[in-house]
């Protein structure tokens, strides 16, 4: 699978360098420089998928690969590509806010992308058996560790034929666990921390699955790696 | 100001009971029980303010009142609510997931209502001057202080007319901190730590400044505690 | 396919009676009785597939029923079931606002979900050539026929890898033809008349064609029935 | 009240020449030009309003003004801004489509602002009594009138405390007068025609009622001009 080609890297520099074009400052006078920090200049690389493609049970090779190559990798180089277009537009102070909004937008829309993916491929690749700590724990905050899943998966179900994340987070701010319906990338909870992470783009099961997202949801909780849920959920104070 | 008054609480019991309604079993079945766990039975107090309601420059008390009583005790109020809701919802087998979709969608924008407003209004109070360690820190993701304070603002003024939070914020997964566009209350950045949020829904200003959401700006900027955020400053790894 | 089957009617009244439970009136009391005209008790039934399923070009038989059947007949069923909710919610004086406002999202969502599909069927089934009057017409508000088609497919692969609709319609407010970038059925332009639809919901095209949005791009533009294409333009004063 | 003024003007042709910048071919290459149809070139002009800003009953002529001048102007000429930054990324064909999307969500936004606002203070002004024929019309799509005013109120009240727009409008795919429930001026239902619009941004009523958004209601239920209401309804086969 590719990380950032040559060609992307000459893509970004060319956006970069038509955007400068923009804020050519007329003769004799000083025009802002875009900002240097890395907020604006940080480059992103793909995370590897952290199992063989061809590993997961009930989801396909070919699924897998085309998930992590062409949604996941793509919203990486978009990140990219919207922070080279934010430093520019911020060193132009003729930029209409509402167009700078714009691209704030799509920064949100690709840093939630690529958070979310990260997430969601690093919770699969286990036997989808959870421990019994994780269990009590997530019995505690929903009564018992099937109204959990029986919720999780509703969530899930609720979003088919769609859009969006399912998301068991720690919401420190409200003291709980809570299971989040998340309509798109641009969706979240500032301040939880994502235990378990669902995706429910079509993307994520229409070529092994068509429409029948309830059997996708199946085959994802087989192969959840409670290991990781539980290394995430020791980091909270659930 | 009003905390839950006894007529909410009659309110909530009502609508717990007229749910209870909704699943009574028919002679001799047996209905699946309500979940129980804090997940949906946590009732949630509001946050006092954590100055007095005269004490802001440029904000008024009645906006500020009005804003702490209606919006944010509103949202509390909702959220509890709406868990009942989904705990008697959870209860009915037969519910389409859409419909549950529909109150995870009130939940999500209630609960983060509650969590940016009491972050907000916990940021301000303060003379709105920045220590010194926080402007280097700042300088390190944007360039310099005044290039985070420039986009900050920006981004403000690109959601003047309507809603949103702007959030400077940690985002651990990409290692930055960053200025988060988030167009209303279902928007955010799951894993992010919030350092320090503005409100940009109209009713947070529009009682003073009209549409003028600069001048609102300018007035939050001179009131941030920047106690509080250097405070949240120190709990990330930024 | 299917049509509306004795299951889904049976539970539509299950559906109703147990909502009409949730609003029995206290002993004595007068409870306001559910609004009866047809905007609460229309039923609406799907529209069938005005081709043959495998009759298209590069859409496969598959992929075509399970959209028709799935997607299109699934919202139908559930707007139908939304209204009654609606008529019920309506009649208990006591159910908060916002929550009537969450099943009214759920009526937009499922009405233009049954509209856009609607008009996305009936405008396929063609062999994509444009005749000369439409050509003309476009490029009259495009430029030429030619910049009308480059940016309709832009705005298609704007939506790759997401949901949406690109729809060319007459405004009538702005007295413009325009391709409208819609990112869900709860999109639209109130007042329009639409005259081209392209679903990018990666249900309509996942299962043949992966994240390739470009390919079934392709593909819908070889099968759109211009004749009907030309109709709905004459309905219009473009 | 002021139109386009000439600095608006002198700030969209800087806003083009800035653009032309971006999209100067290097030495030799032919770049596309940008689209010219009037798709791309329409120069919206503000309509006046219809009635003087003072003569509302219980809306206060700061109110008005201000709507009128900041936020409905304000859509006017951003929606013109944006059509020139479309015609000029449309002629850049290395532009990543989802960029392209970002400036095609702006113009769905803007000029939603400008078609519900025209319509807003185009059906305000009157005297806010209804008239026989068009209390019968909606008596028959509602149950009584009485219905469909109780459901347009709740709609309003939904959408207190952030953004939107109610709008009762003939949906002749569904064959039904309905009421919806739009989120934003992204919403809509297209292909449906609008017969009375009532804005729930904040910004409508906040200066005059802070969150008393009920109150507000009754206000502009007390403003409807039903002579307008009425001339659009015998648009529509209602």
């Amino acid at each position: 699978m590719s990380t950032l080609s040559r060609r992307d890297a000459l893509q970004m520099a060319a956006a970069g360098a038509a955007l400068a074009a923009t804020v050519a400052s007329p003769a004799g006078a000083a025009a802002p420089s875009a900002p240097t920090g890395n907020s604006f200049t940080a480059v992103r690389e793909p995370t590897p998928l952290p199992f063989k493609p061809d590993a997961l049970k009930g989801l396909s090779e070919k699924l897998i690969k085309s998930h992590w190559e062409n949604n996941y990798v793509g919203a990486v180089k978009a990140l990219n590509v919207v922070r080279g277009k934010l430093a520019q537009a911020m060193a132009d102070p003729d930029l209409p806010a509402y167009l700078y909004g714009g691209l704030k937008r799509e920064q949100l829309m690709r840093s939630g992308s690529v958070v979310y993916h990260d997430l969601y491929f690093g919770n699969l690749g286990g036997n989808g058996q959870a421990d019994a700590a994780t269990r009590t724990q997530l019995s505690k905050h929903f009564g018992t560790f099937d109204a959990w899943e029986s919720e999780f998966r509703r969530v899930g179900n609720a979003l088919a034929g769609g859009t969006g994340w399912v998301v068991l987070a720690w919401n420190p701010a409200l003291k709980t666990l809570e299971n989040n319906w998340l309509l798109d990338h641009t969706n979240g909870v500032t301040g939880s921390t994502p235990i378990l992470v669902m995706d429910l783009y079509e993307h994520a099961f229409h070529m092994d699955y068509g429409s029948a997202a309830a059997k996708y949801i199946d085959a994802f909780m087989a192969n959840v790696n409670w290991e990781t849920v539980a290394a995430r959920l020791k980091t909270v104070a659930a």
